[in-house]
Protein backbone atom coordinates (compact mmCIF):
# COMPACT_ATOMS: atom_id res chain seq x y z
CA UNK A 1 0.00 0.00 0.00
CA UNK A 2 1.12 3.54 -1.13
CA UNK A 3 1.27 5.64 2.27
CA UNK A 4 -0.73 9.04 1.60
CA UNK A 5 2.09 11.25 1.84
CA UNK A 6 5.44 9.55 0.78
CA UNK A 7 8.32 11.45 1.96
CA UNK A 8 11.10 12.40 0.02
CA UNK A 9 14.26 10.33 0.03
CA UNK A 10 15.78 12.77 2.65
CA UNK A 11 14.52 15.02 5.45
CA UNK A 12 16.55 17.08 7.69
CA UNK A 13 14.06 18.28 10.73
CA UNK A 14 16.08 21.24 12.40
CA UNK A 15 14.63 23.15 15.74
CA UNK A 16 15.87 24.35 18.95
CA UNK A 17 15.32 22.27 22.28
CA UNK A 18 11.53 21.10 22.93
CA UNK A 19 10.81 22.18 19.94
CA UNK A 20 8.81 19.13 19.00
CA UNK A 21 11.52 17.83 16.26
CA UNK A 22 11.48 14.42 17.20
CA UNK A 23 7.52 14.13 17.49
CA UNK A 24 7.06 15.61 14.25
CA UNK A 25 9.59 13.25 12.82
CA UNK A 26 8.23 9.93 14.17
CA UNK A 27 4.87 11.03 12.71
CA UNK A 28 6.00 12.09 8.91
CA UNK A 29 8.04 7.96 9.52
CA UNK A 30 4.94 6.55 11.35
CA UNK A 31 2.70 7.74 8.15
CA UNK A 32 4.59 5.00 6.51
CA UNK A 33 3.99 1.39 5.76
CA UNK A 34 6.03 -0.33 8.89
CA UNK A 35 8.61 -1.43 9.83
CA UNK A 36 10.24 1.72 10.93
CA UNK A 37 14.09 1.70 11.66
CA UNK A 38 14.56 4.18 14.85
CA UNK A 39 18.39 4.68 14.95
CA UNK A 40 19.37 6.77 18.37
CA UNK A 41 22.56 8.20 18.83
CA UNK A 42 22.15 9.13 22.44
CA UNK A 43 24.43 7.75 25.30
CA UNK A 44 23.30 7.81 28.31
CA UNK A 45 26.06 9.68 31.00
CA UNK A 46 23.67 10.43 33.52
CA UNK A 47 20.26 10.16 35.53
CA UNK A 48 19.13 12.99 33.17
CA UNK A 49 19.66 12.25 29.94
CA UNK A 50 18.51 8.90 31.01
CA UNK A 51 15.35 10.06 31.61
CA UNK A 52 15.14 11.69 28.24
CA UNK A 53 15.77 8.80 26.44
CA UNK A 54 13.25 6.47 28.21
CA UNK A 55 10.24 9.29 27.89
CA UNK A 56 11.52 8.98 24.18
CA UNK A 57 11.10 5.70 24.12
CA UNK A 58 7.78 5.25 25.76
CA UNK A 59 6.58 7.62 23.20
CA UNK A 60 6.96 5.36 20.42
CA UNK A 61 4.21 3.01 19.41
CA UNK A 62 5.16 -0.77 18.35
CA UNK A 63 6.15 -1.52 14.63
CA UNK A 64 10.02 0.22 15.74
CA UNK A 65 13.24 -1.40 15.32
CA UNK A 66 15.68 0.34 17.65
CA UNK A 67 18.98 0.41 16.86
CA UNK A 68 21.88 2.11 18.78
CA UNK A 69 24.85 4.33 17.22
CA UNK A 70 26.48 6.72 19.11
CA UNK A 71 29.41 6.32 16.64
CA UNK A 72 28.87 4.13 14.02
CA UNK A 73 25.75 6.12 12.45
CA UNK A 74 26.72 4.86 8.60
CA UNK A 75 26.62 1.69 9.79
CA UNK A 76 23.72 1.54 11.46
CA UNK A 77 21.59 3.32 8.57
CA UNK A 78 22.41 0.95 5.64
CA UNK A 79 21.92 -2.10 8.55
CA UNK A 80 18.08 -3.41 7.13
CA UNK A 81 15.51 -3.95 6.98
CA UNK A 82 15.80 -2.98 2.89
CA UNK A 83 13.44 -0.26 2.00
CA UNK A 84 12.18 0.56 5.69
CA UNK A 85 12.40 4.11 6.85
CA UNK A 86 15.17 5.39 8.51
CA UNK A 87 14.57 7.62 11.36
CA UNK A 88 18.32 9.05 12.94
CA UNK A 89 17.45 10.85 16.13
CA UNK A 90 19.83 13.12 16.56
CA UNK A 91 23.00 14.58 14.61
CA UNK A 92 23.89 16.86 17.52
CA UNK A 93 24.34 14.09 20.11
CA UNK A 94 26.08 12.27 17.34
CA UNK A 95 28.28 15.29 16.87
CA UNK A 96 29.57 15.47 20.07
CA UNK A 97 29.95 11.59 20.17
CA UNK A 98 32.55 12.26 17.24
CA UNK A 99 34.08 15.01 18.30
CA UNK A 100 34.87 13.32 22.21
CA UNK A 101 36.32 10.16 20.19
CA UNK A 102 38.48 12.65 18.06
CA UNK A 103 37.02 11.62 14.92
CA UNK A 104 36.47 14.18 11.62
CA UNK A 105 33.25 15.04 11.52
CA UNK A 106 33.26 16.18 8.07
CA UNK A 107 34.28 13.07 6.93
CA UNK A 108 31.85 11.44 9.09
CA UNK A 109 29.33 13.43 7.72
CA UNK A 110 29.79 12.54 3.93
CA UNK A 111 30.19 8.83 4.84
CA UNK A 112 26.06 9.39 6.43
CA UNK A 113 25.35 10.92 3.02
CA UNK A 114 26.66 8.21 1.38
CA UNK A 115 24.56 5.94 3.73
CA UNK A 116 21.32 7.34 3.09
CA UNK A 117 21.90 7.47 -0.70
CA UNK A 118 22.90 3.60 -0.34
CA UNK A 119 19.43 2.77 1.23
CA UNK A 120 16.18 1.97 -0.91
CA UNK A 121 13.92 3.80 1.84
CA UNK A 122 13.45 7.40 2.96
CA UNK A 123 15.49 8.78 5.67
CA UNK A 124 14.84 11.28 7.87
CA UNK A 125 17.38 13.18 9.92
CA UNK A 126 16.53 14.88 13.34
CA UNK A 127 19.42 17.73 15.34
CA UNK A 128 19.41 20.50 17.12
CA UNK A 129 20.12 23.87 15.68
CA UNK A 130 22.29 25.38 18.10
CA UNK A 131 23.42 28.42 16.99
CA UNK A 132 21.37 31.24 17.98
CA UNK A 133 21.99 32.18 21.25
CA UNK A 134 25.27 34.17 21.99
CA UNK A 135 28.25 32.92 21.64
CA UNK A 136 29.50 30.30 23.95
CA UNK A 137 32.21 31.10 26.58
CA UNK A 138 33.85 27.72 26.21
CA UNK A 139 36.07 26.89 23.30
CA UNK A 140 34.44 23.54 23.03
CA UNK A 141 31.35 24.31 22.74
CA UNK A 142 32.18 27.24 20.39
CA UNK A 143 34.01 23.61 18.87
CA UNK A 144 30.96 22.21 18.34
CA UNK A 145 28.49 24.62 17.49
CA UNK A 146 30.41 25.51 14.45
CA UNK A 147 30.96 21.31 13.59
CA UNK A 148 27.28 20.87 14.09
CA UNK A 149 26.18 24.14 11.34
CA UNK A 150 28.83 22.31 8.83
CA UNK A 151 27.23 20.05 8.90
CA UNK A 152 23.49 20.72 8.91
CA UNK A 153 24.72 23.02 5.71
CA UNK A 154 26.34 20.00 3.85
CA UNK A 155 22.92 18.09 4.59
CA UNK A 156 21.05 20.76 3.97
CA UNK A 157 22.37 21.09 0.15
CA UNK A 158 21.33 17.45 -0.20
CA UNK A 159 18.19 16.97 1.74
CA UNK A 160 15.23 17.09 -0.46
CA UNK A 161 13.02 18.54 2.20
CA UNK A 162 13.94 20.87 5.19
CA UNK A 163 11.78 21.73 8.15
CA UNK A 164 12.72 24.20 10.68
CA UNK A 165 10.51 23.56 14.08
CA UNK A 166 8.88 26.00 16.23
CA UNK A 167 6.86 24.96 18.96
CA UNK A 168 6.24 21.90 17.45
CA UNK A 169 5.03 23.34 14.24
CA UNK A 170 7.07 22.74 10.81
CA UNK A 171 8.17 25.44 8.95
CA UNK A 172 9.35 24.87 5.55
CA UNK A 173 13.12 25.94 5.00
CA UNK A 174 13.65 23.77 1.52
CA UNK B 1 -17.71 49.02 15.26
CA UNK B 2 -15.37 46.38 13.76
CA UNK B 3 -11.61 46.81 13.21
CA UNK B 4 -10.14 46.24 9.98
CA UNK B 5 -7.98 43.01 11.16
CA UNK B 6 -10.34 41.24 13.38
CA UNK B 7 -7.84 39.14 15.95
CA UNK B 8 -8.53 35.14 16.21
CA UNK B 9 -9.45 33.91 19.45
CA UNK B 10 -5.65 32.74 20.25
CA UNK B 11 -2.72 34.34 19.09
CA UNK B 12 0.63 33.15 20.07
CA UNK B 13 3.44 35.61 19.69
CA UNK B 14 7.26 33.34 19.54
CA UNK B 15 11.03 35.30 19.07
CA UNK B 16 14.00 35.90 20.93
CA UNK B 17 15.43 38.52 23.16
CA UNK B 18 14.64 42.01 21.34
CA UNK B 19 12.84 40.53 18.26
CA UNK B 20 10.26 43.29 18.72
CA UNK B 21 7.67 40.37 19.70
CA UNK B 22 6.19 42.68 23.08
CA UNK B 23 5.77 46.11 20.05
CA UNK B 24 4.41 43.61 17.56
CA UNK B 25 1.30 42.05 19.90
CA UNK B 26 0.82 45.50 21.13
CA UNK B 27 0.26 46.86 17.69
CA UNK B 28 -2.23 43.49 16.98
CA UNK B 29 -4.37 44.35 20.08
CA UNK B 30 -4.59 48.53 19.69
CA UNK B 31 -5.93 48.00 16.24
CA UNK B 32 -8.90 46.36 18.22
CA UNK B 33 -11.49 48.74 20.09
CA UNK B 34 -10.31 49.88 23.45
CA UNK B 35 -10.41 48.69 26.43
CA UNK B 36 -7.56 46.63 25.74
CA UNK B 37 -5.80 44.56 29.26
CA UNK B 38 -2.22 44.16 29.18
CA UNK B 39 -1.76 41.24 32.05
CA UNK B 40 2.13 41.17 33.04
CA UNK B 41 3.91 38.60 34.36
CA UNK B 42 7.09 40.28 35.43
CA UNK B 43 8.37 40.72 38.83
CA UNK B 44 10.80 43.32 39.08
CA UNK B 45 13.94 41.49 41.27
CA UNK B 46 16.59 44.38 40.14
CA UNK B 47 16.99 47.08 39.07
CA UNK B 48 17.92 46.17 35.65
CA UNK B 49 14.36 44.24 35.32
CA UNK B 50 12.78 47.83 36.65
CA UNK B 51 14.05 49.70 34.11
CA UNK B 52 13.12 47.06 31.31
CA UNK B 53 9.32 47.47 32.66
CA UNK B 54 9.77 51.24 32.72
CA UNK B 55 10.36 51.23 29.39
CA UNK B 56 7.74 48.79 27.78
CA UNK B 57 5.11 50.69 30.50
CA UNK B 58 6.20 54.29 28.79
CA UNK B 59 5.32 52.99 25.11
CA UNK B 60 2.18 52.05 25.83
CA UNK B 61 -0.53 54.52 25.27
CA UNK B 62 -4.07 55.64 26.94
CA UNK B 63 -6.62 52.77 26.64
CA UNK B 64 -4.80 49.71 28.37
CA UNK B 65 -5.79 48.15 31.78
CA UNK B 66 -2.81 47.24 33.31
CA UNK B 67 -3.11 44.10 35.55
CA UNK B 68 0.14 42.21 37.78
CA UNK B 69 0.21 38.20 37.24
CA UNK B 70 3.34 36.92 38.04
CA UNK B 71 1.82 33.36 38.97
CA UNK B 72 -2.19 33.70 38.58
CA UNK B 73 -2.29 34.26 35.11
CA UNK B 74 -5.41 32.55 34.60
CA UNK B 75 -7.17 34.61 37.21
CA UNK B 76 -6.03 37.86 35.66
CA UNK B 77 -7.01 36.60 32.24
CA UNK B 78 -10.72 35.90 32.96
CA UNK B 79 -10.83 39.35 35.39
CA UNK B 80 -12.66 41.50 32.25
CA UNK B 81 -13.62 43.71 31.26
CA UNK B 82 -15.61 41.04 29.65
CA UNK B 83 -14.86 40.90 25.49
CA UNK B 84 -11.62 43.41 25.87
CA UNK B 85 -9.06 42.13 24.20
CA UNK B 86 -6.23 40.62 25.83
CA UNK B 87 -2.78 40.83 26.06
CA UNK B 88 -0.28 38.44 27.93
CA UNK B 89 3.71 39.75 28.51
CA UNK B 90 5.60 37.14 28.68
CA UNK B 91 4.98 33.65 29.58
CA UNK B 92 8.74 32.58 30.05
CA UNK B 93 8.43 34.92 33.29
CA UNK B 94 5.54 33.48 34.50
CA UNK B 95 7.45 29.77 33.54
CA UNK B 96 10.25 31.21 35.75
CA UNK B 97 7.97 32.25 38.38
CA UNK B 98 5.84 29.06 38.58
CA UNK B 99 8.95 27.09 38.71
CA UNK B 100 10.64 28.93 41.77
CA UNK B 101 7.33 29.21 43.17
CA UNK B 102 7.36 25.13 42.79
CA UNK B 103 4.01 25.14 40.98
CA UNK B 104 2.82 22.74 38.14
CA UNK B 105 3.77 24.08 34.77
CA UNK B 106 2.01 21.84 32.71
CA UNK B 107 -1.13 22.08 34.93
CA UNK B 108 -0.88 25.88 34.86
CA UNK B 109 -0.74 25.88 31.04
CA UNK B 110 -4.12 23.96 30.68
CA UNK B 111 -5.73 26.37 33.55
CA UNK B 112 -4.27 29.05 30.63
CA UNK B 113 -6.16 27.45 28.29
CA UNK B 114 -9.18 26.75 29.77
CA UNK B 115 -8.86 30.43 30.92
CA UNK B 116 -8.20 31.83 27.46
CA UNK B 117 -11.27 30.03 26.38
CA UNK B 118 -13.36 31.25 28.79
CA UNK B 119 -13.18 35.00 27.64
CA UNK B 120 -15.61 36.17 25.24
CA UNK B 121 -12.75 38.10 23.27
CA UNK B 122 -9.42 37.17 21.89
CA UNK B 123 -5.98 36.82 23.48
CA UNK B 124 -2.44 37.50 22.34
CA UNK B 125 0.06 35.74 24.57
CA UNK B 126 4.06 36.70 24.23
CA UNK B 127 6.79 34.31 25.00
CA UNK B 128 10.56 34.01 24.54
CA UNK B 129 11.73 31.32 22.31
CA UNK B 130 14.83 30.25 24.48
CA UNK B 131 16.21 26.78 22.85
CA UNK B 132 18.14 27.47 19.89
CA UNK B 133 21.40 28.05 21.62
CA UNK B 134 23.79 25.84 23.06
CA UNK B 135 22.84 23.41 26.01
CA UNK B 136 23.03 25.86 29.60
CA UNK B 137 25.51 24.37 31.71
CA UNK B 138 22.68 24.42 34.58
CA UNK B 139 20.22 22.14 35.36
CA UNK B 140 17.54 24.78 36.24
CA UNK B 141 18.21 26.64 32.91
CA UNK B 142 17.65 23.46 31.31
CA UNK B 143 14.16 22.44 33.21
CA UNK B 144 13.28 26.19 32.29
CA UNK B 145 14.12 25.90 28.65
CA UNK B 146 12.50 22.25 28.73
CA UNK B 147 9.30 23.55 30.74
CA UNK B 148 8.95 26.85 28.09
CA UNK B 149 9.58 24.53 25.38
CA UNK B 150 6.66 22.49 26.10
CA UNK B 151 4.23 24.75 26.89
CA UNK B 152 5.11 26.65 23.58
CA UNK B 153 3.73 23.32 22.00
CA UNK B 154 1.04 23.00 24.07
CA UNK B 155 0.10 26.62 23.36
CA UNK B 156 1.17 26.46 19.77
CA UNK B 157 -1.58 23.20 18.73
CA UNK B 158 -4.44 24.87 20.09
CA UNK B 159 -3.85 28.67 19.07
CA UNK B 160 -5.55 29.77 16.06
CA UNK B 161 -1.94 32.04 15.00
CA UNK B 162 1.19 31.42 15.76
CA UNK B 163 3.89 34.30 14.37
CA UNK B 164 7.47 33.62 15.19
CA UNK B 165 9.42 37.32 15.19
CA UNK B 166 12.52 38.37 13.17
CA UNK B 167 13.77 41.69 13.88
CA UNK B 168 10.69 43.15 14.36
CA UNK B 169 8.78 41.41 11.45
CA UNK B 170 6.74 37.83 12.07
CA UNK B 171 7.12 35.38 10.33
CA UNK B 172 4.01 33.17 10.26
CA UNK B 173 4.03 29.77 11.65
CA UNK B 174 0.62 28.72 11.86
CA UNK C 1 25.35 44.02 -18.52
CA UNK C 2 22.29 43.71 -16.14
CA UNK C 3 22.42 41.31 -13.50
CA UNK C 4 20.03 38.10 -13.55
CA UNK C 5 18.80 39.17 -10.10
CA UNK C 6 19.51 42.64 -9.09
CA UNK C 7 19.90 42.82 -5.90
CA UNK C 8 17.20 45.60 -3.82
CA UNK C 9 18.63 48.93 -2.37
CA UNK C 10 19.21 47.16 1.17
CA UNK C 11 19.11 43.52 2.25
CA UNK C 12 19.44 42.14 5.84
CA UNK C 13 20.85 38.76 6.13
CA UNK C 14 20.37 37.47 9.54
CA UNK C 15 21.12 33.88 11.05
CA UNK C 16 22.88 31.86 13.55
CA UNK C 17 26.47 30.41 13.47
CA UNK C 18 27.61 28.60 10.71
CA UNK C 19 24.28 28.99 9.33
CA UNK C 20 25.39 30.03 5.83
CA UNK C 21 25.20 33.81 5.88
CA UNK C 22 28.20 34.88 4.96
CA UNK C 23 28.09 32.58 1.67
CA UNK C 24 24.96 33.38 0.58
CA UNK C 25 25.75 36.89 0.91
CA UNK C 26 28.60 36.95 -1.38
CA UNK C 27 26.71 35.14 -3.72
CA UNK C 28 24.18 37.71 -3.68
CA UNK C 29 26.80 40.48 -4.38
CA UNK C 30 28.90 38.17 -6.54
CA UNK C 31 26.13 37.80 -9.00
CA UNK C 32 26.12 41.17 -9.61
CA UNK C 33 28.68 42.95 -11.92
CA UNK C 34 32.22 43.50 -10.31
CA UNK C 35 33.75 45.11 -8.87
CA UNK C 36 32.40 44.30 -5.46
CA UNK C 37 33.05 46.24 -1.84
CA UNK C 38 34.14 43.63 1.37
CA UNK C 39 33.66 45.85 4.26
CA UNK C 40 35.20 43.71 7.26
CA UNK C 41 34.35 44.75 10.62
CA UNK C 42 36.45 41.73 12.65
CA UNK C 43 39.36 42.78 15.09
CA UNK C 44 41.52 39.75 15.18
CA UNK C 45 41.81 39.61 19.41
CA UNK C 46 43.10 36.44 19.43
CA UNK C 47 44.43 33.17 16.53
CA UNK C 48 40.61 31.65 16.40
CA UNK C 49 39.42 34.62 15.61
CA UNK C 50 42.64 35.08 12.71
CA UNK C 51 41.86 31.66 11.58
CA UNK C 52 37.98 32.57 10.83
CA UNK C 53 39.23 35.61 9.16
CA UNK C 54 41.60 34.07 7.51
CA UNK C 55 39.00 31.17 6.30
CA UNK C 56 36.55 33.83 5.53
CA UNK C 57 39.01 35.63 3.45
CA UNK C 58 40.53 32.56 1.22
CA UNK C 59 36.55 31.74 0.30
CA UNK C 60 36.39 35.31 -1.90
CA UNK C 61 37.81 35.44 -5.52
CA UNK C 62 39.33 37.95 -7.32
CA UNK C 63 36.94 41.15 -7.83
CA UNK C 64 36.70 41.79 -3.90
CA UNK C 65 37.62 44.96 -2.61
CA UNK C 66 38.28 44.25 0.78
CA UNK C 67 38.28 47.15 3.66
CA UNK C 68 38.18 46.98 7.33
CA UNK C 69 35.93 49.30 9.13
CA UNK C 70 35.87 48.02 13.16
CA UNK C 71 34.08 51.02 14.00
CA UNK C 72 34.27 53.88 11.08
CA UNK C 73 31.59 51.46 9.11
CA UNK C 74 29.56 54.37 7.64
CA UNK C 75 32.27 56.11 6.53
CA UNK C 76 33.63 52.70 5.16
CA UNK C 77 30.12 51.94 3.25
CA UNK C 78 30.18 55.92 1.83
CA UNK C 79 34.28 55.38 0.29
CA UNK C 80 32.88 54.24 -3.05
CA UNK C 81 33.90 53.31 -6.11
CA UNK C 82 30.52 54.71 -6.89
CA UNK C 83 27.75 52.46 -7.28
CA UNK C 84 29.24 48.89 -6.66
CA UNK C 85 27.36 46.35 -4.51
CA UNK C 86 28.41 46.69 -1.05
CA UNK C 87 28.62 43.52 1.71
CA UNK C 88 29.37 44.05 5.39
CA UNK C 89 30.24 41.29 7.14
CA UNK C 90 29.16 41.62 10.01
CA UNK C 91 26.96 44.08 12.01
CA UNK C 92 27.55 41.86 15.39
CA UNK C 93 31.14 42.38 15.62
CA UNK C 94 30.45 45.94 14.69
CA UNK C 95 28.51 46.23 17.93
CA UNK C 96 30.77 44.46 20.07
CA UNK C 97 33.30 47.22 19.17
CA UNK C 98 31.27 50.18 19.62
CA UNK C 99 30.55 48.95 22.93
CA UNK C 100 33.94 48.18 23.76
CA UNK C 101 34.69 51.66 22.66
CA UNK C 102 31.74 53.30 24.59
CA UNK C 103 30.26 54.55 21.45
CA UNK C 104 26.51 55.25 21.39
CA UNK C 105 25.07 52.38 18.83
CA UNK C 106 21.51 53.94 17.54
CA UNK C 107 23.18 56.89 16.80
CA UNK C 108 25.98 54.53 14.77
CA UNK C 109 23.16 52.77 13.25
CA UNK C 110 21.30 55.43 11.89
CA UNK C 111 24.37 57.02 10.86
CA UNK C 112 25.11 53.29 8.71
CA UNK C 113 21.41 53.61 7.82
CA UNK C 114 22.02 57.24 6.17
CA UNK C 115 25.48 55.76 4.46
CA UNK C 116 23.87 52.54 2.87
CA UNK C 117 20.88 55.39 1.80
CA UNK C 118 23.95 57.75 0.73
CA UNK C 119 25.65 55.44 -1.84
CA UNK C 120 24.20 54.61 -5.08
CA UNK C 121 24.60 50.69 -5.51
CA UNK C 122 23.43 47.87 -3.54
CA UNK C 123 24.13 47.02 0.10
CA UNK C 124 23.88 43.61 1.96
CA UNK C 125 24.27 43.68 5.80
CA UNK C 126 25.00 40.23 7.81
CA UNK C 127 24.42 39.96 11.03
CA UNK C 128 24.32 37.15 13.99
CA UNK C 129 20.94 36.41 15.46
CA UNK C 130 22.05 36.12 19.25
CA UNK C 131 18.73 36.22 21.39
CA UNK C 132 16.96 33.14 20.59
CA UNK C 133 18.57 31.18 23.57
CA UNK C 134 18.67 31.02 27.61
CA UNK C 135 19.35 34.94 29.06
CA UNK C 136 23.17 35.24 29.55
CA UNK C 137 24.52 34.98 32.86
CA UNK C 138 26.58 38.64 32.30
CA UNK C 139 25.31 41.84 31.92
CA UNK C 140 27.72 42.68 29.47
CA UNK C 141 26.59 39.89 27.07
CA UNK C 142 22.84 40.98 27.80
CA UNK C 143 23.59 44.36 26.96
CA UNK C 144 24.97 42.96 23.45
CA UNK C 145 22.10 40.94 22.58
CA UNK C 146 19.83 43.65 23.49
CA UNK C 147 21.71 46.15 21.62
CA UNK C 148 22.17 43.89 18.40
CA UNK C 149 18.59 42.99 18.34
CA UNK C 150 17.53 46.52 19.06
CA UNK C 151 19.50 47.11 16.00
CA UNK C 152 18.39 44.44 13.79
CA UNK C 153 14.98 46.02 14.13
CA UNK C 154 15.73 48.97 13.08
CA UNK C 155 17.53 48.03 10.13
CA UNK C 156 15.17 45.61 9.49
CA UNK C 157 11.96 48.20 9.28
CA UNK C 158 14.09 49.82 6.09
CA UNK C 159 15.58 47.45 4.34
CA UNK C 160 14.02 45.96 1.55
CA UNK C 161 14.93 42.55 1.75
CA UNK C 162 15.39 40.65 4.97
CA UNK C 163 16.30 36.87 5.60
CA UNK C 164 16.49 34.26 8.13
CA UNK C 165 19.30 31.44 7.50
CA UNK C 166 18.79 28.06 8.43
CA UNK C 167 21.28 25.51 7.42
CA UNK C 168 22.65 27.83 4.34
CA UNK C 169 18.92 28.47 3.21
CA UNK C 170 17.50 31.40 3.09
CA UNK C 171 14.12 32.01 5.08
CA UNK C 172 12.31 35.15 3.61
CA UNK C 173 10.94 37.60 6.52
CA UNK C 174 10.66 40.38 4.56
Amino acid sequence: MTPANPLPKLTLVLGGARSGKSRHAEALVEAQAAPWVYVATAQAFDTEMEARIAEHRARRPEGWITRDAPLELPEAVIAGPAGAPILVDCLTLWVTNLILAQRDVAAAGEALLAACRAVPGPVVLVSNEVGLGIVPDNALARRFRDEAGRLHQRLASEADSVLFMVAGLPMRVK
